[in-house]
């Protein structure tokens, strides 16, 4: 059974795949555990690009973070998942089809907070980012890593906050690595705007 | 076949909490996000509360907090979900017959760090405990309300660092009362022990 509905969705995110590189559309999937900071993290970006942009946010109930995102500006649209743990690329394709971005766009696919099972599900996206905060311990990579070894990119958030919590930095980035030795780690903080040049630039490089 | 799944989840939750109630000992399964201070919270209430205590610890991998539990001196089962994104009844089964806790014990389920899935699997424990951490936002009640309305208690964890966040203590509890009324809310902070005597209070009250 789970493997014929990743099956089923894994046909899905193909599809998905195929529609965003013929309008030149770079889509990014943003995971992490509640609270990590995502859209705290698209606020600010999103008015930092310099082409069109566009969020798929996802929750199990509410539009708070849509309504977050639609004060910057950005066409954005919130898909709710109910009891449902993770987006699928059946919700995308929807919202990617509601959206219409124009060639040359930036998707940002705000996933479910959730550390586990949105690792599962290809939606379609051209890279798959991970943001961990600082308050959350760094042991993280190694008890979750099937996120991990999942992931493109990992960006470690709320830095500004390191003086007040016991979470070191570089024996995080080991721990990723050690689940996958590919991974880029980008230290920053959404808050105060610290490190999130490198995070533009790698935009910028996908 | 969802429905399948919870419904044989079920029927071993029956007999787990059968199980407990002939031994008369109280199971509490917590539950949070991924780095919510579950287990800093058991390391210090394990050495403060009078009877026996033991603990099941659920993580995808690692047996790291198992380690930091059994420096306690308390009996302590690891189970690892591999790619699962939750404990159910039948490994709280195995791990409780291997604990084997005797009459008047308290025993602590911290459940694999997910604020989503694991509200849908009852344990056979007496009572959920959900944790969220002032780090996590205001908006998390609202955004995953499956697990607010399966709980007993939340604890607001980390109240110490609520110098250094945006987090309204009172608008939270609100929040997770308007998904369940009848929730008890305790802010306190493991870290630094304030607030920790209202919850050993409650234990001693189930």
């Amino acid at each position: 059974m789970e493997i014929n509905v990743l099956a089923k969705n894994d046909a899905i995110a193909r599809d998905n795949r195929a529609w965003l590189r013929r309008r030149d559309v770079l889509a990014l999937n943003l995971m992490s555990s509640p609270g990590s900071g995502k859209t705290t993290l698209l606020e600010r970006t999103l008015s930092q690009l310099p082409g069109p942009v566009a969020v798929i946010e996802g929750d199990q109930e509410t539009s708070l973070d849509a309504s977050r995102i639609r004060r910057t500006g950005a066409p954005v649209v919130q898909v709710n998942t109910g009891a449902g743990c993770h987006l699928d690329a059946s919700l995308v394709a929807s919202a990617l089809s509601s959206l219409a971005p124009p060639p040359g766009s930036v998707v940002f696919v705000e996933n479910v907070g959730n550390l586990v099972c949105p690792a599962m599900f290809d939606l379609g996206e051209r890279r798959k980012v991970v943001v961990i905060s600082v308050t959350e311990g760094t042991d993280k990579p190694l008890k979750y890593p099937y996120m991990f070894a999942a992931a493109d990119l990992v960006i470690v958030n709320k830095i500004d906050l390191l003086p007040y919590v016991d979470f070191d930095v570089d024996l995080c980035a080991k721990h990723a690595r050690s689940v996958n030795p590919d991974l880029t780690v980008l230290p920053l903080s959404a808050t105060t705007g610290a490190g999130l040049d490198a995070w533009y630039a790698w935009i910028a490089a996908q």
